[in-house]
């Protein structure tokens, strides 16, 4: 029997002092504080959401960080500075500071990063996986909240058309997490003994092969995983900025002719600069014959299989071996929610191989099957799935179709409004909700290449300080150019009229204040 | 100019079907359910609380995935399945079965994982965060919470003693990501070339030497990197179960004499078994005199910065190259939110080496200074710090003190106990709320050492069943054990009293069963 070891116990606290703390923790753990402050905040976040879709206030409340900064420093000596003011008081201050300093993504002309104008009931159920702090980890943490997240990843993978009882998933903390840990599997899969004997004794470096238009975490898994970001090679893309399948061919078989180890193809699904899904049969096809993983980033895509409409978008995403999906883009829930997905189900557990007595009981293995820490990186996972989970049941998948659907068709509307003006030139046709786009001015002006870009550029800056709206900047074949989102399904026709116009009648500004 | 492309757009929507989506979208966005919701929700939660607080229900609702999937499976189908019931109505069933089927860890008898009773207040914040959707990653997408994460990693650095403007860090999901993180710089700052030419083209292999009980997320991170697990060496303990700083400095000399690459020293504060916490500043006179990057796991004991009696735990920490602290552990604030601090500012990018046109714009590159996702692995990112700015602005540090004094105190009366009673041993003293012990019967009943072990984990699973208590069960020194931290501050010396009372009645119960 082991004894007890000699180290020196502090002191115990002063009775008092002990008191004191205790009361001081009751008062903050007060169950009706938590109502008071709780009805409180939900109703000023409904005001609020009403007066965004009555398109009031800016989109987003741009100050510098020089000016954000000293403010948000002060408020952390609020509870010194406002002693005197009651909880509710000093509650409401920094919600006000919150929400008048924040992002307003509601605000039907936020139409900018793949990040949505999520839906606020979702937000709701986020709420009560916080405030009773759900986790998860190994099942008995969390009995509910596994349950719920095995119960998604099954169905969700099954729209999509992998076949059920064969594959498996997880959740985890967004897209650049799962596209690393999907890339993991692929590593310790293909490369049996990297994850024990690291990538440290081999000759000739393995490669990745990614869409040249890849999400940047792709190639920062490379970096992260020892393979080096040099060994991140970029597979062509056709005129539509696609993969091209039978430059993907040719490429692959060129590596196994030089005996260069392939990691993976990773293709995208759609790619984040104009939307662009790759034809994933096609990528199947060489990737089975070379014999190589086939991971899919769909990120952004995975949710058109709610659509009829577009579905077929992803046509062959249940043949590649691993894919991503984020639920907290195009399923419009709060951010972070990202799911993984595996073809075969035994590739679950190749991410890790560890074990931790404490946690992962070996004497109840079927246990182990649905424990979430044997196969994301975190150990401690919150409720990710909530939001997911609980509109899902609200509304059925309808409600998703429907985002998909109504968000894609108004980028159309966009496209061919832009198609219309002479002044404006779409950079290309929109397979998603997103488009690139120039103001380009009439020839009279005589601007060159880069004077018009950063004219473009000039442009969004106005309309980012202005408040009006929230577009994004891009390079797209060297060229500056606007890049939109619509992340928000309630944003209209008539938003897109005034975008058009707000963007003409700036450039008209500039133009003139050059001349 | 780029000239737009060939493809074929999809044909448009059928105007009465667009109409529809719109406005089953609509009712989904309604500010007013929204309202509604959130007041029910509110309410439910906060006598919930109050229920828990006075000792009603069970703990863990303990329920078999057998049990679990079945009902989560069915809940999604719950839209079309109770359509004719109003949304309130589904709304509280879909709450009802989480808190119903969820774990309370807000019950003052949750002593279980390192995971807390959180402060319900800070899920207000966080719930605020989640219905607006607050982002970050570039800092024009959430300038308020990235300015707010800034304020608290300067706050807190400098609270632990970092030297304010000279040091820099990051906020991610979890300890575990944390802990990757920061090895990753310590990977790229050691070995410059790994990030872009990988870990394939060494000679010998690198080592990573850590604290013999490391959470199982170091070696991790060791496979993960390209490292391998396998040279993930342990550093030699001392009786007290801290790595013992003459083996370190011998076994880092033996290393170098070796010619092997050093990745890092991984320290811990505290370790996770019994809760202990290396002696810092000998280990930073270790890691200096050998020039090797110092990295401490303070996941769990960062927060005794806010402790008078306690700080003294983590002195040296500052001197440390990285090391990181969950705030979702002792300061009490839902999950996730962990902090990785760099010493250097210099090492706040070497982690990632990369750039997206799209998000970091080179032309503003002051802006990047800031933009959170140059130094995360997320790209974007959830305002994870929103629980805890608005806990520390609305009590102030006193209530981060007050909740480390209480539960180290509580421990500390704990261990008194079990000291004192004839039938339990504890296995340590404590230096944090984490007590390992037994339950020994009397030598009349004869049991030798596994019976002994079997007999506890026996005991621990009653009590998880009937829902009286929450604890765990690991393996120290080769023995099955008993596990408690004290994570819930409501916790009282009754409660300790009522859980030395079940585990004897539990045993008792048992030993008459086999007799």
């Amino acid at each position: 029997m082991t004894s007890t070891k000699s180290l020196h116990l502090t002191e115990p606290m002063n009775p008092d002092a002990f008191t004191d703390a205790q009361q001081r923790i009751a008062a903050a753990y007060s169950p009706e504080s938590l109502k008071s402050l709780g009805t409180d905040l939900v109703e000023r976040l409904s005001q609020h959401m009403a007066e965004l879709q009555q398109r009031e206030h800016s989109v987003l409340n741009w100050n510098s960080p020089e000016e954000n900064l000293p403010i948000a420093r002060e408020t952390l000596n609020s509870h010194a500075e406002h002693a005197k003011e009651s909880l509710a008081e000093r509650f409401q201050k920094l919600v006000d500071v919150a929400i008048r300093r924040g992002h307003n993504l509601h605000h039907p002309r936020y139409i900018g990063h793949q990040v949505p104008a999520s839906i606020p009931i979702a937000g709701l159920f986020d709420a009560m996986g916080a405030i009773t702090n759900q986790v998860m980890a190994i099942y008995e943490m969390g009995p509910w909240v596994t349950s719920v997240e095995r119960a998604l990843i099954e169905r969700w993978g099954a729209e999509i058309g992998l076949t059920p009882g064969t594959f498996d998933g997880l959740v985890t903390h967004g897209g650049s997490l799962a596209n690393l840990t999907a890339l993991l599997t692929a590593r310790n899969t293909v490369f049996p003994k990297s994850w024990q004997r690291g990538f440290t004794d081999g000759n000739a470096s393995p490669v990745l092969v990614a869409h040249a238009d890849s999400h940047y975490c792709v190639t920062r898994s490379a970096g992260m995983l020892g393979l080096g970001t040099e060994n991140c090679l970029k597979a062509k893309l056709d005129p539509l900025r696609r993969i091209d399948p039978q430059a993907l061919d040719e490429q692959l078989a060129q590596l196994r002719k030089d005996n260069r180890p392939i990691l993976a193809v990773s293709a995208a699904a759609c790619a984040t600069p104009i939307g662009a899904f790759d034809q994933l049969n096609d990528i199947a096809d060489v990737c089975r014959r070379h014999d190589v993983w086939m991971h899919v980033d769909a990120a952004h895509g995975g949710a058109v299989s709610m659509s009829k409409r577009h579905r077929h978008l992803i046509s062959g995403l249940e043949r590649s071996d691993s894919f991503i999906c984020d639920a907290h883009k195009m399923m419009f829930v709060s951010a972070l929610c990202a799911f993984v997905f595996y073809r075969e189900k035994a590739y679950r557990y190749a991410a890790f191989q560890q074990d931790a007595p404490y946690l992962f009981d070996p004497s109840t293995p079927g246990m182990a099957e649905i424990d979430s820490g044997m196969s994301t990186v975190e150990c401690t996972k919150r409720a990710a799935v909530y939001g997911l989970w609980g509109t899902w049941s609200l509304f059925g998948e309808q409600l998703f179709a429907d985002l998909v659907d109504v968000t894609f068709e108004m980028t159309q509307i966009l496209y061919r409004k832009l198609e219309a003006a002479e002044d404006f030139v779409p950079l290309h046709q929109p397979q998603a909700n997103i488009q690139v786009f120039r103001y380009v001015p009439s020839a009279s002006y005589g601007l060159n290449e880069a004077e018009v870009g950063e004219l473009n550029r000039q442009i969004r800056w106005k309309l980012i300080e202005s408040g009006k709206f929230y577009i994004v900047q891009t390079h797209l074949d060297g060229q500056a150019a606007l890049r939109t989102t619509l992340m928000n399904p309630l944003t209209t026709e008539d938003d897109l009229n005034e975008l058009l116009a707000e963007v003409r009648s700036s450039a008209a500004t500039q133009l003139k204040e050059k001349e």
